[in-house]
């Protein structure tokens, strides 16, 4: 296997634990032994466990002596729950690392150093890691890296005028958003959401719930039910966008979902605080009803504010575009 | 070469004369001589001249004999400006004809029965040719197929309040919608947007014109200036959408282009024309403005109207997403 195939591999793993590890990041780490052979695959374990490196070393045993390891992230090089990987890396006899990020975390960086000054062969790939721009972007921040999702029509409304969205986009775009909640780790709705669509904001598979549920976040100071769906599944709220990124972040959270409605969503773009838009467009006119956003209320074509698209999928019918905020 | 393969190149043969062969549809024609080597390739030449089997016949040679033709639509059966395809066919010795399309065109439908009665073996492919949609469908409507295409903002909007809508778009989907109307038989806007805008409707490469360009056709009574763009190239003026359709299809027109503005596209969505949508959508936010189109109006979810994705195309920053209608 070759440095760019376990980059594959490294790069699944990391994707696989996505929205179980905060505040620690989604790492992925593949170990091959001396002679390029898989011996070990591993993923950053929810905090406290073990680390991606820590985890693929116990798996490669003593195949990891005169080996390689391929890290999505610079391997860390502090004490904190757990030991430091890169010592770990050292320990157990590997002769070359290659890491995809640098690691920007103040307390954990210098991995690289150390492993240097030990003489391993050390390489930053600098190759984007999907999995870990959420993570990356929040550390940067120093706020939860946010996500700003909407359904709308062709023609730019997420509901109709009577206040009805159910359902705008169709089967497999709804559960791609399932699928998507079950990596983030909060969900956050405005009180007119919560109070309009009763939703329950879990994420759910065909027959039941994924194992990670996102937590439930609502923002506003209207009352909802006791009976609401929310309120059985158990809630957090907060009076504002700004309290709700500071408490959700001290609690650990780095990779949050707004998803609405227009009122929340225009209050965070004009926040600034919206990393990433998730526009799921169906195929279908509605000519009047609820805009998905009222920000930023340009009047001319100066004061266009443009994005960049940074993915396109096609779910179904439907047609998944992903925005990134052009100073990203 | 095999049947696919020769249908893939026969496809791209009618692709390429896609808005030249108006009244007649833009056939591709591949002939495989007896070993299953390619002959000759022809496509539809502009009305009078010759069709894409005699074409391809021509290129052939004596090589068709005991060959093979694969055409995108099954072979014309009468005499027209040319004589019918099906005799040509059988005169030129070959053995097997596949066709991917029937003919839906009375007079000219029965060249493969012409072709089994004279021993020639024959199939039907049923294989969807994307270039010979609108003709099909225009044949079957007995008017112009039209597209209805417009560029908007992910939230909406076709232009900002102030009525400025240049650019939305980047420039790849703009070169991409030029390169669009050097394949249609008529460019249409309401006097609104002629107004607006001074569009010259041409179809522009980098450094010049197109070829092929599409008739500029306005529909409204307001007066378009003498030095608008449009009066200099010079266009046609109809009071109606049916008018307009109507005496485009007297003169030879199966494929047009409606680009706007909102109250056109919203008259042509309502009288029930539009059979495709071009949604060139841009990732940049206006937050009001005009809407994309003032119809349906729908107030509540169960009178949304919905279409087909039948294409998804990125361009650059933007997607191109292409509807069609359900009954379609
Ligand atoms: N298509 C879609 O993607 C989609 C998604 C979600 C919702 N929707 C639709 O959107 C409609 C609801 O719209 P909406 O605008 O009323 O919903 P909303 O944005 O969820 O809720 C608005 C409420 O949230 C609170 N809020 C928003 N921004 C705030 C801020 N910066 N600080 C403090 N509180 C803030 C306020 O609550 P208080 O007034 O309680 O203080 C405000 O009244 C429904 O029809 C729903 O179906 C569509
Ligand atoms: N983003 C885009 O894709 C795009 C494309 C085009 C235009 N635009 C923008 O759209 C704006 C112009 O909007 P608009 O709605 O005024 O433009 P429009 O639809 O081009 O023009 C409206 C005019 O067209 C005529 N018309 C429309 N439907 C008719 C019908 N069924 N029968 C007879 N006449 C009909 C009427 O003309 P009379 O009043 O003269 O009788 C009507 O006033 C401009 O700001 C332009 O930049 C954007």
């Amino acid at each position: 296997m070759d440095i760019a195939q376990a980059l594959t591999v490294a790069h699944e793993a990391s994707a696989s634990v996505r929205g179980t590890t905060s505040p620690n990041p989604p790492v992925g780490a593949v170990i091959l032994d001396a002679q390029g052979d898989l011996a070990g695959v591993g993923a950053t374990a929810p905090p406290g466990g073990p680390h991606a490196e820590v985890a693929a070393l116990a798996t490669a045993g003593t195949r990891a002596i005169g080996g390689t390891a391929v890290v999505t992230l610079e391997p860390c090089n502090h004490y904190g729950r757990t030991g430091p990987c890169s010592k770990a890396l050292v320990d157990a006899g590997i002769n070359r690392v290659f890491y995809a990020n640098q690691d920007p975390f103040p307390q954990a960086a210098g991995g690289a150093e150390f492993l240097k000054a030990r003489g391993v062969e050390t390489h930053f790939l600098n190759t984007p890691i999907r999995a870990l721009t959420p993570w990356l972007a929040a550390t940067r921040l120093g706020r939860p890296h946010v996500t700003l999702k909407f359904a709308a029509t062709v023609d730019g409304f997420a509901a109709a005028s009577d206040g009805s969205s159910q359902w705008i986009t169709g089967e497999q775009a709804r559960s791609f958003v399932h699928s998507d909640r079950s990596k983030r780790d909060a969900i956050v709705v405005g009180t007119g959401t919560a109070l309009a669509d009763n939703p329950s904001l879990t994420a759910r598979t065909a027959d039941g719930l994924y194992a990670h549920q996102p937590r439930r976040v609502v923002i506003g100071s209207r009352e909802i039910p006791e009976t609401s769906n929310l309120a059985t599944s158990g809630f957090e709220r907060y009076s504002g966008i700004s309290e709700a990124l500071k408490a959700l972040w001290d609690t650990g959270c780095r990779d949050i979902l707004i998803e609405g409605g227009p009122t929340l969503a225009a209050s965070a773009l004009q926040l600034g605080v919206v990393d990433q838009i998730q526009a799921y467009i169906a195929p279908a006119l509605l000519g009047t009803g609820k805009s998905i956003i009222t920000w930023p209320q340009s009047t001319t074509m100066d004061d266009i504010h443009r994005f960049e698209t940074t993915s396109v999928v096609t779910l179904g019918n439907d047609v998944l575009m992903e925005l990134t905020r052009k100073d990203q």
